[in-house]
């Protein structure tokens, strides 16, 4: 308590449609405690602090900080550097010190609360008294302990409805694209792809499997399935995520296409939807497309959740009054306090239970045959999309007696 | 004047954001004419008459209807098929006259609006009275005659919105993913991708670079103005159409990849975006990545254009009645009476002028490196997409001076 200073605030990772609304009420509360005397932004993450890149917030206008909670990406700028040693570390502290910085607010995924987790335990290590807190953030939803992760939602609204709209597209125009593959990002969680069943109000709506990265990938099941749904509809719509490994652990994608190993010799994800296409090709003989919204479907201002802005507004929010508190090397978490109606609040806790941990689609949100989302998941994700989807009209299609056909 | 029978509706070609809404406004009109006695939707376009596979209307709900005006893809169900031979002509006719249609009404695009001339000089030729209008629709903006198309102003508004998300996501994170590659639709004419430029509103705005169909492919010229931009900016983001071709007149996809030629021997589009990181990363040693919307940029209702929704739903009014007036084998088309302010109103074009022609994006709209749009391209699209983008905010980045730093 009491302890007066300047207040630093970073982004890292992955921009989302609402780590800037995270950081807006992480401003907007710091503004009210005297105790912080300036507000500084790191560009571009631990790199400004390392490189002493930091800009004065409070030669913002409150307009531009009130903008920034409907505003998607990192103004602030990303990063995704990972301090890498003693050097690192002593010059990081020497820029905190320096700036009379107490107040340091991170917003990032998993590796990002390494990184904060790391400064808290330098600071408390070089008796430095720093409050260091870190504010949920990541699309692919795989933060452990918190029910769900700012970002999360607004991914999911706009995924489903891109899905709902590709689907409606495929059961338009079957005569020439019968099926569709919809490529959604996550590396090792599902989280994502996941959410693309929210686009399905109806059975014979998109999306008609959903493959994800929890699951190994079989083609013959795969095959089969894809070859029942299309049988009874005629077209069909796959959601897949990027991270798809088969049963060797082998991404899908890299062992099919050498154009996805770059000239360092890294494997470049994404070609997943590709590979699939071609898979169906080779085996199905049908032409199918693939929609690979890719970086657009996680920083979308199109279809911005309200729940997950106001949650991650909110969340920025307690993570400054905990700093104030005394907290410190700490994460906000959204703890679900009721499903009907959806409630939820704010929690604690400390950033080594939540550090490089990787939380995965458990199986009771995943189908037995692998290849959907349980009603269990659905409910899960409903409430964080902000509200049902727009309602669109579908004809009752009464059709008229044949005269001429027999 | 006095025809008195059916109405028939039909939709056909790529599904659009409001090729529903043409056909709510035809709808809407027909049923305040007492000539038009029933009211016919055709499933699956043309196919929906040979097969005698038509809904009745009137039983549709009037909010069904009128939701119509909001719902994107073809709710009636689209089709690709060509009017073969004679057969099939006749067939057609027969529905047509079993089922006393005198009105029929085909939104469409330039194949589309072939179909419906060829059955209006085959009533013509056959002596049916039978007054057939067309209803302008395609994403692609390249029908003749008409200033635009219904369908063109909301997938430039989503693209404008996709790309400037993108783009912040790229200038956020640019210490990791330094260029990003948004692939469009487009098969021949560019109007499409060249309304990505709406996403610039300052200079370091994506896109940078604009590659168009109508300027053959040079890849050194591209490499050098990728180097430029990306040289001065730290990261570059490069809209490309999925129907770029070479120097050859080869499609660039389909030279470099042989998954994208099927076992038909067809070569798929799609693939550009691709192909230009593997230039990108063969030639500057740098990992790019695409974005691909696909499918879902072309039917999204995430971000309709008004403006585009309401000369939809005009124009297909219009089309209604101009066939009550008599008038047949035409197409209702958009007149641009006023630039400023933008004022739009109805003409009307002999399918003649229309079927199978191609409008492609002129010269003058293109800048003169062919590498991106001109101002006076950039006056023509901005009414279209219905109202300025979102107000984001962007921080005005008040440097502190450095302490440490020399």
């Amino acid at each position: 308590m009491g302890l007066k200073g300047n207040a630093l605030f970073a982004q890292s990772g992955g921009p989302t449609a609402v780590i800037n609304s995270s950081i807006s009420g992480a401003i907007q509360e710091a503004a009210k405690h005297k105790d912080i005397t300036a507000m500084y932004g790191s560009i571009n993450g631990i790199l400004g602090v390392l490189n002493e890149n930091m800009i004065d917030l409070n030669k913002e206008s409150k307009r531009n900080i009130e903008l920034l909670r409907v505003t998607p990406s990192s103004a602030l700028g990303s990063s995704r550097h990972k301090l890498k040693n003693e050097e690192d570390f002593e010059k990081l502290l020497k820029v905190l010190q320096a700036h009379d910085i107490r107040y340091f607010f991170v917003a990032g995924g998993n590796d990002s609360m390494d990184t904060a987790n790391k400064v808290h335990k330098l600071a408390v290590a070089k008796k430095y008294e720093l409050r260091v807190m870190g504010l949920p953030k990541t699309v692919d939803n795989d933060l452990a302990v918190t029910d769900h992760c700012p970002g999360y939602g607004s991914v999911s609204r706009w995924l489903a409805m891109a899905v709902r709209d590709a689907g409606l597209d495929t059961e338009a125009i079957y005569t020439s694209d019968t099926i569709k593959v919809v490529e959604t990002m996550g590396r090792n969680a599902g989280w994502i792809t996941a959410s693309t069943a929210l686009a399905r109000l109806k059975e014979k709506d998109a999306p008609h499997i959903v493959l994800l990265p929890e699951v190994p990938f079989n083609q013959d099941k795969f095959l089969s399935a894809l070859d029942k749904v299309y049988k009874k509809l005629g077209y069909a719509v796959i959601t897949c995520c990027e991270g798809l490994k088969d049963e060797k652990g082998e991404y899908l994608t890299s062992s099919k296409r050498s154009i996805d190993t770059d000239k360092f010799g890294h494997k470049q994800l994404g070609g997943v939807g590709e590979t699939l296409v071609s898979i169906i090709a080779d085996n199905m003989k049908i032409k199918a497309r693939c929609d690979k919204p890719g970086t657009i479907q996680r920083v979308s201002g199109m279809a911005q959740s309200k729940v997950d802005q106001e949650e991650a507004f909110i969340s920025g929010a307690m993570a400054v009054k905990h700093g104030i508190e005394g907290k410190s090397g700490m994460m906000v978490t959204l703890v679900r306090d009721s499903e009907n109606p959806y409630k939820c609040s704010t929690g604690l806790s400390d950033l080594d239970n939540i550090a490089n941990k990787e939380r995965k689609v458990p199986a009771e949100f995943i189908s037995a045959d692998g290849m959907y989302v349980t009603d269990k998941f659905l409910q899960y994700v409903t409430p964080l999309i902000g509200g049902p989807l727009p309602e669109y009209a579908r004809l009752e299609k009464n059709f008229i007696a044949k005269k001429l056909t027999k």
